[in-house]
Formats: structure tokens, C-alpha cells, sequence
């Protein structure tokens, strides 16, 4: 069987003028990097800002197994059986982080012949979109340090600094850190953290930001450390957004690439999806509504946070209205939730699989109450079964859902062909009727307890001293009025990764909170976030090789 | 008067493959990053590797004052003359750090009316090679700490531990950090230190790799600690060299940009010129010489330095023989070596010239050691009077010196016409004999008593306790044969930087050495090595701005 970057690698590429040119964007409105991705000027999105949107679909997950489910694969795939049947279809992806690509998990281009290419460039720099972020959030955090060392006229306390370090890469050793030893020219010393570079509150400023005056305002308002006043000190005091603005001048712009199948894919940010609300621009989503009839976007984890977040979040802050969900399961994780464990996943077990589903039926559930019409897909594995198929499609016909199986990985968008016929019955026939799970005016309390009872299914919220009184003094400091971001384990429905399938009677335990002011949310804690990941005992790094033609082997 | 980003700023650029077709480039040999910036495949290396080289002028500089004396922007308006009087000419410049243009420095792109563009993307990410060499450089820190966290098979001893993780910003309190505080899964507790990107090892050996084989070969080599029976312990042992290769794919290719005046400007590389040899990559310099009739390339701080590393490190390395150097002296600068402090250059003082003249007069001499015939140039400032011009211009005739006047920051390469003329002549009429200062196999000690004794004019060499150990180590490791990178004050001629002018009777004192073993050289330490620098009290991130429409302000 081949790897996936072999299929890659065997694809032939379209230039990718000739992909925009399809799409009507000339070459004038490209930045080319390379022969194969370009960024989109700001020039295009006026041209194109006052067309009418296309529809939007958004690909969305039940509980993963911790393999995931192959949402980004879906994705591509379905955008490729869209584009045989006729329509102008794109994709709105995130980019992916570099530090996984040398750990456990790879890279994020889709897999088997549902690929975004070059998949070797977007897993690896790109077009330093990523790069831009870490020298901006770390020019920020020189600017904090040398404003202390040269006299900190601003009364910086040094043990409430908030703004981390950061870097694109899997580097345990650096998460929790002492700087600024030495000699009096060396720094004060304090303990500081790195972050991985998707955790930056820049990268979900970049993400959400509709251009570059807003993306400045957004800079200004990043609260870096408190005084000893107990008064916020923003990234403004220190005069650091000119300078910020000025890194990120490209970076903000979008990435177009294309599929195996020439589909076109704006690839562009790519926020942590627990910390942060973990989809890709809004800058590209809304320029794909504007340049293709149908784009098919993706969110981060499971439903329960990233098709949450992507309605709460990012629909209401850039004013999206999704037309259609894509529920992602797989055989595999509706039986690991029904209780099956992971090294026995692929043997028939239709017992599991009816304990598992009802994962499926409250995701199902949750996104009817955004008012969004949802189409429920399997993605196909070898040791799926026909019976298994048999069960579930009656299990989704029977609640009135769309339900197609998807063979994209095996086949491309030959294998989407089912699914994409759903996706434009639903799009027909099926009005959204979209809103947001909360209002903005509602208490900060509010807005997590309505978040824990309807989509997670809880009993009520538990708040500990510390998430009482950080809570309390957002309110006060004038953000009550933001959406919450919550972060909370993706394996479980509740915030204890054990419970699965759909658990009930339990509460959800609130450790803390704190306000990304730049990205305008709330971030609630349901437990320890690892916002900087290890490596494990044997790298992915171990296999990758570039040969001496420049040929890149082993990344996956 | 214009600043150079408004000078820069309404130039018009040709598109870059329009540049490069004049110098015979096809378009399928470029990668484009934007209109305005290419990479050069090495499919064009292979086409061209067997052409005759064409010639090669080194610029270098005498000892300057705290703001430099312009070798960029002499070598850019050199240049541009030498293309105005029909010669195919092209430059091989380094690229500026991004972490000194938020700093007092600024970039690093010419001045006035001799400047390369886009100024701006040069000076900020440009094609992202040293982003690349960051991330490249910070994997295999994150690999050795892992290794040292999943067991520690190779018995590294985390007290010998040589490599350190790079950024590419000023930020002092990262020289000296403790790392892996917290828990277990936190990594293990040691001290480390963050250097500029520009001073990692990778750099150097990106600019003295021949291409992928080589580099690869280099990157094994580096020792990053050394184990508990005091072995060394390098990249290769640790299986790093892969995915340190993969990362650094698109960086090892050189960057094609122009002059105002469009004579292309390969602009690639720029390993720091103190702990390492300070010049832009062998593989520019190469490609350059086998696509016009004559190369500028420029090595960093004086000649004492920068052009001994030039000839001894590089030009040894990659079998390079300069035809002739440029010699660039302000009026300032040899005011300066005749004792003026920096606050009272601006006004005539022939006494002053007459005692400090006698630096250039020691470059002069220093260059002749190496074969090369040397033309001195001056670099003029409103400030300089006719009668300092004159006694200048005599004094260098009297030493049979080519002279000339330049006056290329504020004409251009119009301003450059008489210095081509006069490099043209010695083009023309004087042989280069160029050979390296020392052969390979003498010891490291003459070596170093070679260079002081010759270039510093210095009686002796002292050594350090831990001098002699390391030098006498670094023998025994096998590493006797590799040229020395002295690290020293670029302001004195001798390891003083109060040292002015021309000093004799001064000792050269040897403080430490060390092995780069994929760069392949010894770097002795004649002083304190900043290797992170740290942001003034008004940094010049401070006046950075850009605009809504995304035009960046401010940035010198």
C-alpha cells in the first residue's frame, strides 16, 4: 500500500495560477510562492468582497478514537466528488503545526487520494505563515522583558506576566522555564513558559481578524501582564503593534493550494482547538464563499468544541451563515465509545456498536439546535462490515438525517460521490436556520452552564475559587459581553476523557478562566491543557530524510 | 532628505524573472515567492556548474566606527556602475537578521540610493531560510532533550551539553535560562542559553555546503554535548540530520532580488561574523560567478576579520580565488582611528586623518599577504572636506594603490562610475595570486600565531588555562587540520577595541576555543561573545508601523 506521501509525490500538479484561474482570480491577484501556492492579495478581496456568498458546509467530528476520524480527509474529498459533479467548489483549511510533524502525530494534508499537495510544503514551512506568528508573539514578549530591564515605567509585576514565549515545535523542556539569569545586562529574572505557536493568542487574532485594521486593533487590545496596580498592561502600552502588524503583513494574507483533484484549498491559520477556537481564517472562509459556489470548511476535535466554537465563535464574530453540517463517525469510534478498547477496534462487535451510537445521536441532536441541517457520514475503514454499515444507516434514517458512506481515502472523490449527493439534497431542501447556541448579553456563568447542559448533556457547573474570581473580574474589566471558549478533553462528551458514548449525571468542573482580550473570548478550563506537547520515545523526525536531489521521504 | 524605505518604496521593481532572464535564467528555473523575490533551483546549478567562472571582487572595509562604513552599500553601488559601463555584473550579499531591525541596527539592504528591494521583506521574513535554520536548529535541541528525557541510551552528560536553541530576535533574558522545571513529564532540569539564529552552527554550515550531500554530511558532524566518558556526542548519533535536512530543503537555494537599479543581487545566507565566518553563502557566491562576468561579494566587519575569514575559511573551502578586493574607508573612520571621538567626526581634522591613516594603511599591507591587489575606496559624507579627500587619495597613490571617490549612497551607481573604472583597470592589468594566510596542516597554535602576528600585527599570543586544554583537545579529536575563526573586537586591530589606528606592542589573548565540526572550523575566543543581543532603550521596533492598506513605515 502506498504511503500517503507517495501518493503525493506521484500526483501530477496543476500550476496553481491555472487552479485561481479557474476560479476567475487572475494572475495579478496572486503572490506565488514557488510554482504550486501562492497567497491571494488584498487587491482580490476588494474586487471580490461584494459578490454574493456561496454555501457553506461545515465538516464537523463525534468523539475521536485518539487516531481522530479523518475530518480533514472528508473534507477534501467531498470537495473533489463536488468538483466531478459540477460545482464550483473550495476548501477553508487550517494549516499545520510543524511541531507534530516531528512527534507523534504528522502532518494535517488529508490522507490517501483525499490530499491537499504539496503536502511536504504545508507540512513544513509553507508559506511561513506559522513563522511570522512565533516572531511576532516573541518580538512582543523582547518588548515586555526590555521594557522591565530598562526601568518598566509601566510597573509590570513580574509575577503576574501573561504573555508566553513561543515555538513551532514539540519541546517539552521549555514549558516551564526560569529567564533572565546573568548579569545585570542579562535580564530580571522571573519563570516564563514557552507555548507551541498555535497556542498564541496571535494565532487566533490572525484567524479571526477581517483585515489589517482589524487585526492592529486586535494586537493593541492582547493584555501581556498585569501592573502593580492590578490593572491590565496591553501590548498597545508597550508600543509593539506597528511592529507586530508589520510581521504579519503576509501572513494575514490567504494560502490557496489544490487537492489531488485540482480542487482548490485555501489553507490559512490554524489555532489550537482547545485553548483557542481552532478553525481556519475567517479572511479565507469568506473569500472562498466569495470566489466558489459551495466551500466546505473544517473545526477542530469533536463536535461538542469545534462545531460549538465554529458556531459561537467564529459565525458570530464574522458573521457566517453555515448552510450544512458534515457529521464525521467512523465504525472504529462509535464502537471505542460504546466501550470496545483501542487494540480490538477492528473486529465486529454490533453490541458496542449500539452502545457507542448514542455518541453519534446527541452530536446529531446538538447541532440541530444551531438550526443547522446535518448529513451524517461514515469514513470507510478495511474492517468495516457490512452489517455494522447496515445498523447505522438505519440508525441515522431513522431520526430523519442524511446518511452516506465515504470512501474518499481509497478512492478520492470518485469515493465522495454518495456523500456529496447528500450534502446537495440537504443544501436544497433543507433551510438553516442558524444562530448561535447563546446571546452575547447573556452572564459569563450563563453562557458555560447553557454550553455544559445543552451540548454537553450535563447537570449543572462547578466553579473552583480561582475560576470564581477570574470570572468575576473579566466581568468587571468590561469583556462579560464575550463568547466562551471552553477548553475541556475531546474523548469525552463530559470533562473526563473516560466517560464515553453519552454520559449523564455529572457535572462539569471549572478550574479557571482567562480572556484573550486580542481574540475576544473567554478561555474556560475543565482540566490541565498541555498548550507546549513532548516527543515521544521515537520521533516521526527518526524516519524523515530528504534525499540528495532535495526529494523528501518518511513524512507523514 | 529621503529615508531609505521612501527611497525603496517608490522604486520601480522589475519583475524579478525579468531580472534573472537578463542574466539567462529561465522562468522554469526559478522559484517565485511573489513578484519580486525567486529562489534558484538546482536545476539551474546543474545547468550552469560547468561554465567558466566569471571574475570576483571582494568589498571589505578598515576598522570602523560604532556605525559602520558601508561595504553593503558600496558593494550595490559598485555594481550598479559596473552594470551602467555594460558589464554583466551581479552581487552576493548576506541576509539581513530580524531580530537587530527591531533593535539600533536596523536592516541591513544598502543605504540611500544603493539599496536591494523589496527592502522591506528582505529585512523582515524574505524567503524564510533563516526561519528555517531556527527551526532546524531548535529540532535537534528538542531531539537531545528528548533523548535525554526517554533515557538517555546515548549517556549524554547534561552538564557538557554545547548546543543551544536559537531565535531570531533580541531578547537578553534568554542568554541564560533554566530549562525543564515541573514535573517528571516535564523533561530534565539543566541550564541553557538561547543565541541569535545567525550564530548557530547550521548557519555556517548553510553557507559553506555545496549542495544537499555535502550539507547533510556537515549537519551529522556537529557536536551537541559531550557524554559521561567525555566522547562527543553529535547530530548523526542522535538521528537528527534527516529532519534537520527536510527542514532546510528550500533554505540551501539562493535568493535572487535587485538593486534599484536592477542588476540582480543574490542574497542568501549570514552566519555571524564573529563566531563564525561572517560571509554570505558559497553556494550564491557560485552560482554568481557562473552568471556574469564579475561578482561583488562582501565579508562582515573590518578586513582584519572579515576578509581574513574570507580568504582563510571560505574562499580555502570552496576553492574560490578573488581577483581583487575593494577596500572601503570613510573619512570618519580613519578620524576615528586617529583618535576623534564619535561626537566631533563631522568637522575637518587633517591632523586627525594623518595619525589614523595608518589603519588603512595596515589593511592595505594585510590584503597584499593574501596575493590580491586591493583598490581603496572612500565612502563620502556630506560632512568630508576636499582637503581631507586629497591627502587621502595621495597617500594611497604613494602606496601604489588604485583610489577612488564614492558617492553611491546619494548618486547611486552614477556615483560608482570612477571606483568600477579603477577596479576595472585592475581587473584588467594586475594578477591576483590569491592564497590562504596558512596551509591546512600546520598547527592550531601557528595557526593562530599566524594571524595575529601577520593580520593584528601583534608580538605574541597568550593562551588561557582552558585555552590550551581545548586547543590541545580539539587536535586530539582529530580537528587539526580545519582553519581558525578568530572571534574578536571588530574596532581595534588588536583583541582592545580602545586600541585605535595602527597599535603595536599588544599580545593577543586567547580566552577559549572551540570546534564547530560541521562548519569546519575552530573558533578561538579573544574576548567576551555576545551571542544574543539584547534591545536598547528605544528600540527601533518603537517607529515600525504599517499601514491598513498593509505598507509598511518606519523600518531603516
Amino acid at each position: 500500500m502506498k504511503t500517503d506521501i507517495e501518493i503525493a509525490q506521484e500526483s501530477v500538479m496543476m500550476p496553481i495560477k491555472e487552479v485561481a484561474e479557474s476560479y476567475g482570480i487572475s494572475e495579478d491577484d496572486l503572490e506565488l510562492y514557488g510554482k504550486y501556492k501562492t497567497k491571494l492579495t488584498d487587491d482580490l478581496w476588494k474586487k471580490v468582497k461584494d459578490k454574493k456568498d456561496g454555501r457553506l458546509v461545515l465538516v464537523t467530528a463525534i468523539n475521536p478514537t485518539p487516531a481522530g476520524e479523518g475530518k480533514t480527509t472528508t473534507s477534501i474529498g467531498l470537495a473533489d466528488a463536488l468538483t466531478r459533479l459540477g460545482y464550483k467548489t473550495m476548501i477553508a483549511l487550517r494549516e499545520p503545526s510543524l511541531g507534530p510533524c516531528f512527534g507523534i502525530k504528522g502532518g494535517a494534508a488529508g490522507g490517501g487520494y483525499a490530499q491537499v499537495v504539496p503536502m511536504e510544503d504545508l507540512n513544513l514551512h509553507f508559506t511561513g505563515d506559522f513563522h511570522a506568528i512565533t516572531s511576532a508573539n516573541n518580538l512582543l514578549a523582547a518588548l515586555l522583558d526590555n521594557h522591565i530591564q530598562q526601568g518598566n515605567a509601566l510597573g509590570i509585576d513580574t509575577r503576574q506576566i501573561l504573555w508566553k514565549r513561543c515555538l513551532d515545535m514539540n519541546d517539552r523542556v521549555l514549558r516551564n522555564i526560569v529567564v533572565g539569569l546573568g548579569a545585570k545586562a542579562d535580564g530580571v529574572v522571573r519563570e516564563d513558559h514557552f507555548v507551541i505557536t498555535v497556542a498564541s493568542e496571535i494565532m487566533a487574532i490572525l484567524c479571526l481578524a477581517n483585515d489589517m485594521k482589524d487585526l492592529k486593533e486586535r494586537l493593541g487590545k492582547i493584555i501581556v501582564a498585569y501592573n502593580y496596580a492590578g490593572e491590565p498592561v496591553t501590548a498597545k502600552d508597550l508600543n509593539a503593534v506597528g511592529a507586530m502588524a508589520a510581521l504579519l503583513k503576509d501572513a494575514i494574507k490567504p494560502n490557496m493550494i489544490q487537492t489531488l483533484e485540482h480542487t482548490g484549498a485555501l489553507v490559512h491559520g490554524g489555532p489550537f482547538a482547545n485553548i483557542a477556537h481552532g478553525c481556519n481564517s475567517v479572511r479565507a472562509t469568506k473569500t472562498a464563499l466569495k470566489l466558489a459556489d459551495i466551500t466546505i470548511t473544517e473545526a477542530g476535535f469533536g463536535a461538542d468544541l469545534g462545531a460549538e466554537k465554529f458556531f459561537d465563535i467564529k459565525c458570530r464574530m464574522a458573521d457566517l451563515k453555515p448552510d450544512a453540517v458534515v457529521l464525521v463517525a467512523t465504525v472504529r469510534a462509535l464502537k471505542y465509545n460504546g466501550g470496545v478498547p483501542k487494540t480490538d477496534l477492528a473486529e465486529e462487535n454490533l453490541d458496542a456498536l449500539k452502545k457507542g451510537i448514542v455518541n453519534l445521536e446527541k452530536h446529531i441532536e446538538n447541532i440541530q439546535k444551531f438550526g443547522v441541517p446535518v448529513v451524517v457520514t461514515l469514513n470507510s475503514f478495511v474492517t468495516d462490515t457490512e452489517a455494522e454499515y447496515e445498523f447505522i444507516r438505519t440508525f441515522c434514517e431513522r431520526r430523519g438525517c442524511e446518511f452516506a458512506l465515504s470512501e474518499v481515502w481509497a478512492k478520492g472523490g470518485e469515493g465522495g460521490q454518495a456523500l456529496a449527493e447528500k450534502v446537495l439534497k440537504t443544501l436544497e431542501y433543507k433551510e438553516s436556520n442558524y444562530h448561535p447556541l447563546y446571546p452575547d448579553d447573556m452572564s459569563l456563568k450563563n453562557k458555560i452552564e447553557t454550553i455544559a447542559g445543552e451540548i454537553y448533556g450535563a447537570d449543572g457547573v462547578t466553579y473552583a475559587p480561582a475560576a470564581q474570581k477570574a470570572l468575576a473580574q473579566i466581568e468587571q474589566m468590561g469583556f462579560g459581553n464575550f463568547p466562551i471558549c471552553m477548553a475541556k478533553t475531546q474523548y469525552s462528551l463530559s470533562d473526563d476523557q473516560k466517560k464515553l458514548g453519552r454520559p449523564t449525571g455529572f457535572k462539569i468542573n471549572v478550574r479557571d478562566a482567562y480572556v484573550s482580550a486580542g481574540a475576544g473570548f473567554v478561555v474556560v478550563l475543565t482540566g490541565a491543557i498541555m498548550t507546549m506537547p513532548g516527543l515521544p520515545k521515537k520521533p516521526a523526525a527518526d524516519g524523515i530524510d530528504v534525499t540528495d536531489d532535495g526529494v523528501i521521504t518518511g513524512l507523514f
